[in-house]
C-alpha cells in the first residue's frame, strides 16, 4: 500500500467535525427488533414486488448502487434484496477486476456494458466509485484528479437520470468499532471466515481516511438528480428494512410523477446568412494525376502507420458525418484500401435496435469501442442525435440540447484513454448533392445508394445546415476538433482526408513517444 | 511444436494420392490477365452491390468462411472483399487468441458471439476449423477428437443453415513451392516483411502434413449444406475474380430460391394414456418441520459447495421448466437463498428481442453463458422452441423437429466444458394449477404473476404435457438428464431440487478431483 500523505487532509477543518458531519446522523443507534421486522415484512415485501410490477410496465430502468466500508454488510444487503426481489428482472453486478477486453476500452465502458434495460433493475455492488475511493486513499491519485473523477460521475449520472434511470444509492456506514466486530463475527465462523482478507485488515487500520475520502465523495456527488442515501448499518434488519422500504417509495414516486411529453415535431433551424460551413471555399479540386500520385503516397503513409498502432496498442476512432452524398463513403473505402482487415471495422449507423431504445442514447456507441491496437470507423455517428434526431423531432428539445455536453465528455473520456479521435464534416454544395443524386440514380452499382428518404432529407438543406454549425461551434473541442472537409471535389476531399489522418497519427505518436521519454 | 506421430498417417492409402485427389484440381496453374480483370471488374463488382442491396432487404445472413494455408493470400482476399463490397454492411473478424472472456466458456462462445445478424456478411477469417487443424497437425490430438471436432462442425453448420444463414466456405490453396516463394516475396517487402513469422517457416516445413489434416477436414465437413469451394490461390486476380463471381451467384441463387413457408398452428400433440409424467406419484409431500430442517440442512450444504464452485472456477447452468404455477420462482427461491449475488444471474426467458430474432434461435442463450466460477439460472429455457413456440405455432414443425439434436449439441459443449448443467422439470397436476392460479389472483403480491395468458396456456394442458413428454424423451442425455420433480407438494419440490443440486455438485466436483489425481 502507498504512504498516505497527510497533505491531502484538508487543514483548514478539525478532521473530526469533518467526518461527523457527514455520517453523524447514521450514528445515532438505529435498530429493528426481530418481532418488528417480522410483522412489517409482509406489506413490505408486497409493496417492493407490486413496484417491481409497475416498472416492468414502464419506460423506466431502476440502477441501484450499494456502496460503503467493508463490513458493513454490502453483500449481505444485495442477497436480501435478491431474496425480496422477484430476480427474474434484475440484473446484478459485482464489479471486480476488469477483465481484458474491459482494461482494453475506457473505464466507462465495463458499466456502460452493464447499464439494465428499461423495466429492470440492474444492482451495481462496486460500483464507478470504488477505482477513484481506493486510488485516492492508497494515495494513488492527489485531489485534483479524484475531484475530477467526482466531477465527471455527476455528469454520467445527470445522463443516466435524463435518459430515463431512476438512480439510487445506498451507503451503509458503520463505526470504525463497528467494522473490526463485523469482521471478527466473519471470521468465527467457518462458513464465512474466507470473506476476510488480510487486505480488508489492512483497509480496517486506514478506516479514518476511508471515511474522509468517502466524505469528499459523497459530498461532491450528492446531487439534486441522484442524492446518496446514507444509511446506519450496524443492525442488518434495520440496514434491510430502510433499504426496501426507500426503494418501494422511490420506484413509485419516481412512477407517480407526471410523464415526460413525447417528442414532437420543433420549428427547424435557420442559418445565419454567413456560416462556417458556407464560408468554406468549395472550388477547391485536384487534377486526377495529382490525386493519384497524393492517394498512392498517402495510403502508403497510412499503410505503415495503422501497422505501427497494431504494434503500440493504440486505438482510434474516425468519424465521418456530412449532407447526403457528400462523399463520406467514398473517403471511408479510400481510408479502408490501406488498412488490413484484421484493424478496422466500418459501423454505419442507422435506426437502432430495440434493445439499444432500451438503454441511454450513447449505450450504442460504448457498445462498439474498438479495443487497444483497433480502429473503428464511422459513417454517420452518434452526432446523429444533434443532427437527424434534432431535425425529424424524434428526441425531445431537451434531450439532444443537452447531447452536445454529454457527446463533448464521452469524446473526452475517449480522449484521455489514448483513442486517437479524429471527426470529419463533409461539405457539399446544394447543386453538387442534387448532381450525385441524379448519377446515381443513372448507375447500376451506386443505385442502392440513392432512396425516397434521401429526396426528402434535400428539402432540409438549410436546417441541417443550421444544426450543423451548432455541432461544430459545440462539439469542436481541442481534444476532438471537426475537420472541415471541402468536398465538392470528391479528389481532393479523400486526400484531405487521408492526409489529416496521417498527420494526426503522427503527430499522436510522436506525443506518447515524447511522454514515454518524459516517464523515463 | 508436439512431435507428429507417425501412427496417425493413415497407411492404408498411399500419401500421394489422398492429398492429390481434393487438391489437383486447384493446382492447374489458373491465372487472370491484367487487362481482362480490368475489364470484368466493373460489371462483377456492380453484381457485387446490387446482391448485397437484395440481402438487405431479405432475411437472410451471410457468414464467408476463408481458410487455407498461411501464405495463401487469406488477409489479401478479405482486404480486397471489403474494398469491393458496401463495408457498411459487412462485419470482419480475424479470429485470434481468445480473450479471457472467452476462454472462461466453451469454446464456441467466441463464434457465437459473432453471427452476423440477417441483411449482413460477415467474414471471419481463422475460424471454427482453424484450432482443430492446428492441433491435429501438432499432435496435440489424435484422428478421433479431430474427426469428432469436424462432426460437430457439420452439425454447427447444418444449424446454421437451417435458421437462415448462407454459409459460404472458400479454401485458398497453393503448393508448397509457392507457399515458400509467397513467404519469401512478403519477407522481401519492407512494408510487408512482418508478416513472415519463424512460426510461418516452421509451418511451412509441415506442409504435407497441413495438407493432409486438411484434407481430411474439407472431406468430412464439405457438406450438402455448406460445401468447401477450392480456389486455386496461386495468382492474385483469378483468386479474387473467382471468390467475388462465386459469392455473387451464391447469394443470388439463394435469394431466388423459393421463401419458406411462414409458421403456422399445426396439430396440437395428444399425449399417450400413460406417460413418463403422469405416472409420477404427485402425492408425495413433506410436512413443513421436516421441509424446515431439510431446507436448512441443503441450503447450508449448497452455500459451501458453491463457494468451492467458485474457488475451483466451476460453472453451473440450472434449467427450471414446468408448466404455469408450478413453482419455478419458488424453487429458484430456494436456491438463491443459498447462494451469494456475486455467483449467480437469474435469466428469465421471454419474447426475444429484434437483435435476438436475427440471429439463430440459440444465440440469445450463448449470449448468457455464466463465466468460469459463476452459475446462471433459468426461469424457462431454450426448451421454449420444443414447447411454447411448437405449441403456439411460432416455429415451423422442421424447426421445432431438428431443434432436439440441436439442444443436445448445445447441452453437450457445455458438458464437455466442465460446466455443470441440471434440468428440472416440475410436474403438478391440472387441478393443483387451477388452485394456485386462484389463490394468486387473491394474494396481493403474487397477483402480478397470473395473467390471462395463463389462463388460455391452460386449455393446451394436455398438448403441453405431450410436448414435455417429447422433451424429456428426446433430451434426457447422459450429460444433462431431466430431473423429474413431483410439486404438486411444493415443500417436497423444493427439498427435492434442492438436494439433487447439493448432490450433483458434489458428484462433479468428486469428478474432478479424480480426473486430477489420474492426470498427476
Amino acid at each position: 500500500m502507498h504512504e498516505i500523505k497527510p497533505r491531502s487532509v484538508r487543514s483548514d477543518r478539525p478532521f473530526k467535525v469533518q467526518i461527523g458531519v457527514m455520517f453523524e446522523s447514521a450514528e445515532v443507534g438505529e435498530k429493528l427488533d426481530k418481532a418488528t421486522f417480522a410483522a412489517k415484512s409482509p406489506a413490505v415485501r408486497s409493496a417492493l414486488l407490486d413496484a417491481q410490477d409497475r416498472l416492468q410496465e414502464s419506460d423506466l430502468a431502476v440502477i441501484i448502487v450499494i456502496a460503503g466500508a467493508e463490513g458493513a454488510g454490502k453483500g449481505e444487503t444485495v442477497n436480501f434484496l435478491l431474496n425480496w426481489l422477484d430476480v427474474r428482472f434484475v440484473e446484478t453486478h459485482a464489479i471486480g477486476t476488469p477483465s481484458e477486453e474491459e482494461i482494453d476500452r475506457p473505464r466507462p465502458y465495463r458499466f456502460w456494458r452493464r447499464l439494465p434495460p428499461k423495466g429492470k433493475i440492474g444492482i451495481f455492488f462496486g460500483s464507478w466509485y470504488t477505482q477513484p475511493i481506493v486510488d485516492r486513499i492508497e494515495g494513488a491519485i492527489d485531489d485534483a484528479p479524484f475531484d475530477r473523477s467526482m466531477h465527471k460521475i455527476v455528469e454520467f449520472e445527470r445522463m443516466l437520470v435524463s435518459e430515463g434511470t431512476l438512480l439510487l444509492k445506498y451507503w451503509l456506514h458503520i463505526t470504525k468499532k463497528q467494522q473490526r466486530n463485523n469482521f471478527k463475527k466473519l471470521e468465527d465462523n467457518p462458513d464465512t471466515s474466507w470473506r476476510v482478507t488480510p487486505k480488508d485488515w489492512e483497509l480496517h487500520k486506514t478506516y479514518r481516511r476511508f471515511v474522509e475520502v468517502s466524505s469528499r465523495a459523497i459530498r461532491q456527488t450528492s446531487s439534486g438528480h441522484a442524492p446518496w442515501d446514507i444509511i446506519e448499518a450496524t443492525d442488518k434488519r434495520y440496514r434491510h428494512m430502510t433499504v426496501a422500504k426507500n426503494l418501494v417509495q422511490a420506484i413509485n414516486h419516481r412512477l407517480d410523477a407526471p410523464k415526460l411529453t413525447a417528442p414532437e415535431p420543433q420549428p427547424l433551424p435557420v442559418p445565419a446568412g454567413k456560416n462556417i460551413i458556407n464560408s468554406l471555399d468549395l472550388s477547391q479540386a485536384l487534377t486526377r494525376k495529382e490525386y493519384n500520385h497524393q492517394l498512392q503516397k498517402q495510403q502508403g503513409k497510412l499503410g505503415r502507420l495503422s501497422r505501427e498502432m497494431t504494434r503500440a496498442h493504440c486505438s482510434a476512432v474516425l468519424i465521418f458525418e456530412g449532407p447526403d452524398a457528400s462523399g463520406k463513403g467514398g473517403c471511408i473505402r479510400r481510408v479502408v484500401q490501406a488498412l488490413d482487415a484484421r484493424f478496422y471495422q466500418v459501423i454505419s449507423v442507422a435506426a437502432p435496435t430495440d434493445e439499444e431504445l432500451a438503454r441511454p442514447y450513447l449505450w450504442r456507441f460504448w457498445r462498439t469501442l474498438p479495443r487497444r491496437g483497433h480502429c473503428c470507423i464511422y459513417d454517420r455517428s452518434w452526432y446523429g442525435r444533434v443532427l437527424v434526431e434534432r431535425l425529424e423531432g424524434l428526441c425531445r428539445p431537451e434531450d439532444w440540447g443537452r447531447a452536445y455536453a454529454e457527446i463533448n465528455a464521452f469524446e473526452e473520456e475517449l480522449a484521455d484513454f489514448g483513442m486517437v479521435v479524429l471527426k470529419f464534416w463533409l461539405a457539399t454544395s446544394e447543386d453538387v448533392q442534387l448532381e450525385r443524386f441524379k448519377e446515381r440514380e443513372a448507375t447500376g452499382y451506386k443505385r442502392y445508394k440513392i432512396t425516397a428518404e434521401d429526396w426528402r432529407n434535400r428539402e432540409k438543406w438549410n436546417a441541417y445546415e443550421a444544426a450543423a454549425c451548432d455541432v461544430i461551434e459545440r462539439t469542436s473541442t481541442e481534444l476532438a476538433p471537426w475537420n472541415l472537409i471541402e468536398a465538392n471535389d470528391k479528389l481532393f476531399a479523400r486526400i484531405k482526408v487521408l492526409t489529416k489522418i496521417c498527420d494526426s497519427l503522427q503527430d499522436a505518436f510522436d506525443k506518447q513517444r515524447r511522454t514515454v521519454r518524459k516517464k523515463r
